[in-house]
């Protein structure tokens, strides 16, 4: 990737990120405010413009060649809108081109955040070298996206890698998406609080009844608590082996508040991996934690942005 | 594809057939043998070289370009060797070198069976124009491969689309592959019909307990034959809906002896996929019927060899 700059935008339910980034994933500046996530569709708009304000009041803002957004999902690169779950004043929001029209008209480039994260390591973090790649994020949800054939592979929604909604438990408990057995419905952080708190495991003094107590515990010998990230971490390997069977990935990179607990989630992951990444092709797979840390989202975002600018030069020769 | 010839080789566990193809598909010469099966490697590499004899004697040969396989798995396109499960005497047979050597030289594309189905499938069949598809054959396993973003995506190795074995019962039945719950281990033909004995069913006089009898059985009314037809869609279901959710696919093709079922699989299989395909991307997944013959192995192994010649003819430029 080449040294252009590139404007780059984190839509959460939590926070708008943004950020100049340079052509080595360098952010130059950054801006942030809090997603007024449940006001209505102009407003969360507005906080967005506030970002790119700051982003464009820049002295080097002249020389950003495109945008790259990273958005809450689902979002649909064709369309150029976004449909945030925790957002319900965007539906089918055309954010792409609310976007080009606050930045005088520059290239859009739009991708889910689970692809965003997946572009930022695969440029900068554990999946570099990587052709073929699934990158997570376990924390409240569970995303992803893939990088196949040297590639991201975004989909042609953007929407591709989205592991927390595949099935792997076709009986199992309903998931808030209409599924049932979703890995997100088994391995997010609130379902494994969720789950040891329903087999007795109790908070302490303090109360803290996150995933993170849950993982305290383990570490200190709570079986219950131990159970729970073992089920998570089961059913992550099977969400893991499927991806791997069906597109052949040779590593899975996780990420996420959930990924922190360490090996009290990845020695079972990896042990449970071997249950069921069986084939030969996938006997090699192997996981590991993410490296980049909470700028993911923007870095990715740019990675897009850098990735745009290159097709339509190449395309443009 | 332009109109050269190329061999194809279509390696399963019953029968090697072989088959010279020209540009538009069409098979000009056939050729068949029986799978030694049970026999030595090089036994069986004897009735391959049977195979290609009878190619090379015709006076068309001398126009062949490449030669496409499409072989039972697991296969190592990369490192071009084959190891099929029913197929003891091949574990790591350098194939692509043997048949190199065979046909004085010739270019050599190696993919596995469900690859080679959907490249065909793909090309002249009911995944023709979709730019993301996944095709699937439901017989005694279940086989898949992948079409995304216009192009087969035959994964490093030529196995990806390995539908068959991905778990959607994490604790389920234990699968012969060594993991749980797979596809295969709940909608394979044999293992319909064990699940419809196992609940009561009762083959008619003629003793014909297979899938098909049970197909019959459930159009004829016998509720323990519909039901285990809808345990198996459900399973089908919920793999391909993983499937569509993990990288974005806009028609699922199924063919083999169990799709011949007709009405009895796919009406059960259309409503369990909205039960499974529940995010806005993948809500508007056709799933049809395959529309290739028993050909289909041979013609998408000439798809691949032709694919071959065109990416050498375009890389030598």
């Amino acid at each position: 990737m080449h040294t252009d700059l590139v404007a780059a935008l984190d839509i959460g339910g939590t926070k708008i990120a943004g950020a100049l980034v340079d052509g080595h994933g360098r952010i130059l500046l950054r801006a942030q405010v809090a997603t007024p996530a449940q006001e209505d569709g102009d407003t969360v708009m507005g906080a967005v413009a506030q970002v790119l304000g700051e982003l464009t009041a820049s002295p080097r803002w002249g020389e950003a060649r495109a945008v790259g957004i990273g958005s809450a999902g689902p979002v649909d690169a064709s369309a150029g809108t976004v449909s945030p779950v925790n957002v319900p004043g965007w539906r089918g929001y055309p954010l792409v081109e609310r976007v080009r029209a606050a930045t005088g008209g520059l290239p859009v480039s739009l991708i889910g955040d689970g692809v965003a994260i997946t572009a930022a390591e695969h440029w900068q973090g554990a999946a570099r070298g990587h052709d073929n790649a699934l990158c997570m994020v376990v924390s409240t949800g569970v995303g992803g996206g893939l990088v196949l054939g040297g590639r991201l592979h975004p989909g042609p929604t953007g929407n591709a890698g989205h592991i927390g909604h595949i099935s792997v438990d076709l009986d199992g408990d309903a998931c808030p998406c209409g599924a049932r057995g979703c890995v997100e419905r088994i391995a997010s952080g609130p379902n494994i609080a969720r789950r040891a708190v329903e087999r007795g495991w109790r908070p302490g003094p303090d109360g803290d009844a996150s995933a993170a107590a849950v993982a305290a515990a383990a570490v200190a010998g709570d079986p219950v608590a131990a159970a729970s990230f073992e089920r998570a971490a089961q059913a992550l390997a099977a969400g893991i082996a499927a991806t791997a069977t069906l597109v052949e990935i040779d590593i899975a990179v996780i990420g996420g508040g959930v990924a922190k607990a360490g090996e009290v989630l990845f020695a079972p992951l990896r042990r449970a991996l071997t249950d069921y990444a069986t084939l030969s092709f996938v006997q090699g797979l192997e996981v590991v934690p993410a490296r980049m840390g909470t700028d993911a989202g923007l870095v990715g975002a740019a990675a897009a942005a850098l990735t745009g600018v290159e097709r339509e030069t190449v395309a443009g020769v």
